[in-house]
């Protein structure tokens, strides 16, 4: 068995200057849209939240998710298809293969975001270990084909074949766009082409019951100039909705087979199987100009944002089959809201803010990387939340250290679990963080989250433009943005205020500071280097309402503050109170910056008894009172076990 | 394959008259208890709701039964073993053969309660079928120990061997108690000394997965007066809780494994396990005159029914895994409630009764019988609920009518499932309904339900008494108890007066008519043939509130009158309605008898968008109103597919 070495200490380059770098070096690069991506290291992310996740993943947790890999035996299944010992039992599911790849990308945009030298040796190390796994065909799976195992390609609907392989071609996109071609691109292209032939016109007509070859191929296709990539994944995308995956417990919907990606309405079934589905649909849609199906999706996309998302951007509402509910079907505290539904949200969101240019979309990125994709790990980046529930009833059972966890319901995240999906779709996702924060048009800069961060992008029709973005948002509301350096052409500078920002002011150079409303603000000016524009954002506590016809949240009320929701810790209240028992009266003003403060009363807490009534106790005096500090949602349960809620009752019986 | 001849009409005895029957032909005889449980044709169930019951139980339901295992070929696995063909695959699951056990067992109520030729004949039939079906040493089970099959108690955590052994010592119960020793009582005590010989002491330290065997034991030793089975049955619930059955994905909870059972606080895990497992703790700490542990029970029971149970009596807030969920856990449109479990709680509820006399067992029996069980089958018998929701937000996919159906989330009932435990489960219960009408103790009758019955009953220290209840509640609230014979020692009549009834009305003979609350009225009377007594029940629709701790309920009202459960179905609605926007005003005065009609406000819709929002709309003006019908629960989606409600929002907007 080889193992990966692991760093005693997590080497780092010395601080490089922003490098000019062809704007292709992101995650996703379509080939049309309103926007255009920056590449990765045009966005240096500096300091604050997003400075941290970045630091963490990259120094506590890339080396835990392999060890972890390691430890239960998911890699040594990469050299037991090499040395040909896959008659003995195999860890992990069949997708285990994948972890290893979402790792494997994470590590090549953490390579090149810092030259780390550490991810950049376990990028070469990992890659050749999967490298010899890889069947003279271009076959690569460690779970079938071969001596003692099930045959290739014998399990679509459940097998994850092509779902693990679509993870290898995103790592390889990933190393592709940082550092050219090499061994894993080259893996990557052969388990491409024996997809297209295994899976192309005439060959075999399935499609994988776990859509993510789809977005992975097309990202491959743009990536390598390779239409029949692209064509590959058209292919599969058409084929589905038409029950080739055949009966399912949970219904065809569980994997998309049910109708044909245009005609549905909503987004269905498994959430992180809609999610990577629809994100390679926008992928397709827009590079075939199918505006059409743009539109379908869009259309899909908003009655899932409408009437099918948490208020922290979560989405998925059974544990059961870790799938989307119906319409208005968003139980606090069965809530799934997968971490990965979270990240794979993100991707769509994404996805439609390059093809659409509507911030809205950048307003559910910053909702759900702050509330769902932020919560996920623990501080020290070595414990993650599966499932992102917003109501603990219960402190729940404490969860292993020393193995994997089932997918752990409690207010402990948990190190690793049997389906370790989570851990390594964070890391990928936090060390390529940078590509949400901004976006160019010809002649302007997108800024559409706040970051303490640097940009350097060349605008096609003006030139050359850095800002300096200082900010300590989302603690405070202020955020700077100084022109480091401006061409002599104009060009215009757009701000997303957030939806929830009524009230926000701006300072642009030599113009009076005006107030700006949600949407995007455009600023335009006769740009000098050292220009500050100053964006005020108002960070008081707000109290938030659900739709009506949210039966689990009737009578409720939640408290954000800028783009964090707020929770309410049991361990926060007074001693004998439980969190049952409490309504939400108010809000308290607090003069001490980000601290939120709420007024509770204690409901008096009915007798045992048959729990109906028709008596009116409507009269019923609630006595007691307390002012009790609200945290953040993304930090509950860091400080030990406890009961939370986001959404507090805020009338004293339940009929008022 | 040997096929058991289904009749072309049920042939039926002439109306017999009752005969005197020893009081120990019940399903449940415990040695000791506040009441004593009537011989099962001790009453005579002759209209109303509950007969028709009986009625299509008989001529449709056991028929249906036996015909969709026939061809299932769940039945031929019997026949399988016997001939040595158990190398080939075997269709069902593990615990299939525990559906012919419990058809068995309603075969035998039934045979005795009608006389019914069809229900004797197969008894005789499928016990010989069975009877091949056993091995030498006494072990029975066609999916284990022989060739091409596990070993037996290979798999004691899911395997279901001793839960099915179980069912069939049910069946050889109700057989021995209805006619005596014969073969499937034969069968039964080979069954019985097997399971003993293998789990008791010294032996085999294992306990079923799902518990049955328990309680199974506990009766067949109170029937056969064989304390080794009762021995046995203490064993297995002094080995459970300890965790010996080992980890589970839903923890050991699931299969209550996680701690002994007298000191659980609630039930909890799948339900029916739950259930079943508390009924057998009930009859040992009955039969072993352990109060304490009898005490333990009780205070389980109460804080089970006070935090985890709906409105409907249903148990079961979870899908995922069939289970309790957490208290105050008790979402309606993923109620889970399976029609099982409610058979499962009067079982529990109905031994609490007999142990303590607390009427409040008995009210719970008529909610659970009423909106559970009675609600589980279509009207013709044919169809049936495995789970019963109290919120329907669409209309659902049809069901297979073909072929078993998953466990169905539609509102359509389903002819078959794959596990199909709940048509048999039901078919044992309606047989044996009639036990559930009243008890005795030594100079009383209590009646708990209110049926229209004879009984006629033997008093120890009164002597024989027969009484005619006429009444057509729950439609109308008169019920009349006329004593059709008496002895001329005294005795007392004792009614339940349901926990809703305030404002009902006693009427004795030569007594003036007086308020009685609720609770239990007695009757006291110097007895005369032809004497009547007349309870007038309160049957005005009443609107019920939920405890404020259910978030789920929060700021809604259901309506209920008399033991049913009403409910707003979308079919009901105006056109262009959405059940999604209506809101309960109030109760519209009805003349014509059990109609109950609502008035309701449509709620302006939101238009689409982010569904949580700041804006104050509490002042949103709801102009449309309409008077609707509302069904009873039980009858809901007979007249086809549909949406629906038990719990109706009650104020216009979230913040109310």
């Amino acid at each position: 068995m080889t193992s990966v070495i692991l760093p005693d200490s997590v080497e780092r380059a010395p601080d490089r200057p922003l490098p000019p770098h062809p704007p292709s070096v992101a995650p996703v690069v379509p080939s049309d849209g309103a926007l255009t991506p920056l590449a990765l290291d045009a966005v240096r992310i500096k300091g604050g939240l997003w400075s941290h996740l970045q630091d963490v993943n990259a120094s506590a947790t890339m080396p835990h998710a392999l060890t972890w890999m390691e430890q239960v035996g998911w890699l040594d299944n990469f050299d037991a298809v090499a040395e040909g010992r896959t008659d003995a039992p195999r860890p992990g599911l069949s997708f285990s293969d994948s972890e290893a790849y979402k790792l494997l990308e994470a590590l090549a945009w953490e390579s090149h975001r810092t030259g780390d030298a550490w991810a950049e040796r376990t990028v070469v190390e990992l890659t050749a270990r999967i490298a010899r796994a890889q069947d003279a065909d271009g076959y690569l799976d460690t779970c079938f084909g071969h001596d003692g195992q099930d045959a290739r390609w014998s399990d679509l609907p459940m097998g994850h074949e092509l779902y693990s392989m679509g993870h290898l071609l995103q790592a390889a996109v990933a190393r592709y766009r940082t550092a050219g071609e090499d061994e894993l691109v080259a893996v990557a292209r052969r388990v491409a082409d024996h997809v297209c032939d295994e899976f192309g016109p005439g060959a075999r007509e399935g499609i994988c019951g776990h859509p993510e070859i789809e977005t992975a191929l097309a990202e491959l296709g743009r990536a390598l100039d390779e239409p029949r990539y692209l064509d590959q994944a058209r292919l599969f995308l058409q084929r589905r909705g038409h029950g080739s995956l055949g009966d399912q417990p949970h219904g065809r919907a569980y994997f998309q087979d049910d109708v044909p990606i245009a005609d549905a309405v909503a987004l269905r079934g498994h959430a992180v199987r809609a999610l990577y589905l629809t994100a390679a649909a926008v992928d397709l849609a827009v590079d075939d100009g199918d505006a059409d199906l743009l539109r379908r999706l869009g259309a899909q996309w908003d009655h899932t944002v409408s009437r099918r998302t948490y208020l922290t951007g979560g989405m998925g509402s059974r544990h059961q089959d870790e799938g989307f509910g119906e319409d208005f079907e968003l139980p606090n505290d069965r809530a799934y809201c997968e971490s990965c539904a979270g990240i794979a949200s993100v991707m769509v969101a994404w996805r439609l803010l390059l093809a659409t240019g509507d911030v809205r979309h950048a307003d559910l990125i910053e909702r759900t990387l702050y509330n769902v994709v932020a919560t996920s790990p623990r501080t020290d980046g070595k414990a993650f939340f599966y499932a992102n529930t917003l109501h603990q009833r219960t402190e729940g059972e404490p969860v292993a250290t020393d193995r994997p966890s089932p997918r752990a319901e409690s207010s402990t995240r948990a190190p690793w679990f049997d389906v370790s999906c989570c851990p390594t779709n964070l890391a990928r996702t936090f060390a390529s963080l940078s590509c949400y924060v901004a976006t160019v048009t010809s002649d302007a800069v997108q800024v559409h989250q706040y970051v303490d961060a640097s940009i350097a992008v060349t605008l096609h029709d003006a030139g050359p433009v850095s800002l300096e973005m200082r900010t300590s948002y989302p603690d405070e509301g202020v955020v700077e943005i100084e022109v480091a350096s401006t061409p002599d052409r104009p060009w215009t500078l757009q701000l997303r205020v957030p939806s929830w920002a009524h009230g926000a002011v701006l300072e642009a150079p030599r113009q009076p500071a005006r107030p700006v409303s949600p949407g995007t603000c455009v600023v335009e000016a006769d740009w000098q280097h050292g220009d500050v524009v100053r964006l005020v954002l108002p960070l008081e506590p707000r109290v938030t309402h659900p739709d009506p016809r949210i039966d689990a949240t009737r009578g409720c009320a939640a408290v954000e503050r800028g783009p964090e929701v707020m929770c309410l810790e049991g361990r926060e209240l007074p001693e004998g109170w439980d969190l049952d028992d409490v309504v939400l009266t108010g809000l308290v003003a607090s003069d001490s910056g980000d601290e939120v403060v709420a007024d509770l009363t204690r409901r008096p807490q009915p007798t045992d008894g048959w729990p109906y009534t028709s008596a009116d106790d409507g009269g019923a005096v609630a006595s007691e009172h307390a002012e009790v500090r609200l945290g953040r949602y993304r930090s509950w349960g860091e400080a030990g076990p406890t009961t939370m809620r986001v959404w507090i009752p805020i009338s004293s019986t339940s009929r008022d």
